[in-house]
């Protein structure tokens, strides 16, 4: 079994995305066959745990998906929370910033829909997108960028000390991978309403991105909101993977029901 | 085949919930597994129809699920979306209102929460909360009800008329099987978290709720959003029932992915 630890981005030094092969399989075993029943496995378990955490109700998760177009985080989040049904979870999709959105600092809208006690929090990009797209385009300094990993990770500190476990995932694609996905959606009928052409302006802005994501994961990889490098070619894999990860997760956190009611002790409904 | 129409409530004339047997499950058909074969079969149609409604992005629908305690409001979120996941849903709980929601009218909390376009929102409990648990208990006089019966029917035809389809179920339990869910909830270490000593002094409340909840299905269903009593003594067939009817509305529907991209024609990913 690889380590989990492996992917995770180390606390410290520089971080180089060519050090992690997308296209590696580290968490998926024997045939596509085998690999769908160990999923299946990972779903049901994962579903298993959830019912002590909202039966605790003390504790949330909250589990940060980034990744560039077509890197998959619709699909992580179909295959990961299979079998949990949506009860227990609070699921965020942030897009592009409406003027309300704007018009308060970029984590207002994050805090707004942070999970629960109970909860698994599921965030379809994030905060960190308002410094991705922002520094790649110029909009923002390096500076600015900088203040702003210095907010996120307070922010995420806060969450933490409050009872949120934070787990974050980089799904990581290559850049052939992207063509080979994007030209499917162009071509695929109905698969056409996931693409704009924007997407394309922002395909040409890959390197950049890149880099972008090297100086995030560098800065913003703590003890209480670790990032892990989530190799992503592989759909199976990636949904694997994250699927060991909130499994891990979990099980370290060993939600429990309160046990604790001596005035049902004995009762009859009537 | 049953109609799910035998089970929609009137439009007009009293109701009366003696009328619907509990037990009965018009929906269920065959031996236990076959029954779990359907509501199989239904799950994955449903997972299929939510893509293009989502693709479609311009309409949307409002599944509202009421009951007294141990009805299975959360079973039946989890039997009927146990393989969407959770993207494309907006689910909200209704709990008892905070302070900040008791500062605003009943249905502003409701409408924060209301499925937007491509989504279907699952409501578990609702804005019939605020009718039922005032009146039962004198907070409100049946004068009061009657107005928030015609300003629900006012917001649920706005809702309508912009699009969402709303359908309202009424998860019908005898009273002996809510005896029988409730002492599983004391009895049962993992299910104890389920359960308050509230539930008891509801259920002395029993009558003067049923009463209540005729009152409220006669003045409150529509045709822009109908009720329907679901008998749900038979958590399969509750299940059943409820996926029936979601896949009905969503095949009546028919979303559509949308087709008309000449921008894309012939396109190539570089």
């Amino acid at each position: 079994m690889p380590k989990l630890d492996n992917y995770r981005v180390p606390l410290k030094g520089p971080v180089h995305l060519a050090d992690y092969d997308p296209a590696a399989t580290p968490f998926a075993h024997g045939t596509v066959k085998a690999q769908e029943k160990d999923l299946k496995m990972l779903n049901k378990q994962l579903a298993q745990l959830m019912r002590p955490l909202q039966g605790e109700n003390k504790r949330s998760v909250l589990l940060v998906l980034q990744g560039m177009d077509t890197s998959g985080k619709d699909g992580t989040v179909r295959g990961v929370f299979k079998t949990t049904g949506p009860q227990g979870l609070r699921m965020a999709t942030f897009k592009s910033p409406s003027k309300e959105e704007l018009s308060h600092d970029y984590l207002w809208r994050c805090h707004a829909v942070a999970p629960a006690k109970g909860e698994i929090g599921i965030w379809n990009r994030s905060h960190y997108e308002d410094v991705l797209v922002p520094l790649v385009n110029r909009w923002i300094t390096p500076q600015i960028a900088k203040q702003r990993y210095a907010q996120i990770n307070d922010f995420e500190r806060l969450l933490a000390e409050n009872g949120t476990t934070v787990l974050k995932c980089m799904l990581h694609i290559s850049k052939d991978e992207q063509r080979v996905r994007l030209q499917e959606r162009i071509d695929v009928p109905e698969k056409r309403w996931k693409f704009s052409l924007d997407d394309l302006t922002v395909r040409k802005q890959w390197e950049a991105y890149q880099q972008a994501y090297e100086d995030l994961l560098e800065a913003t990889s703590t003890t209480h909101a670790p990032w892990y490098v989530v190799p992503a070619d592989n759909k199976l894999h990636r949904n694997l993977m994250v699927n060991t990860l909130l499994n891990h997760c979990l099980l370290d956190m060993q939600p429990q029901y309160p046990v604790d009611y001596p005035e049902l002790v004995g009762l009859q409904v009537e």
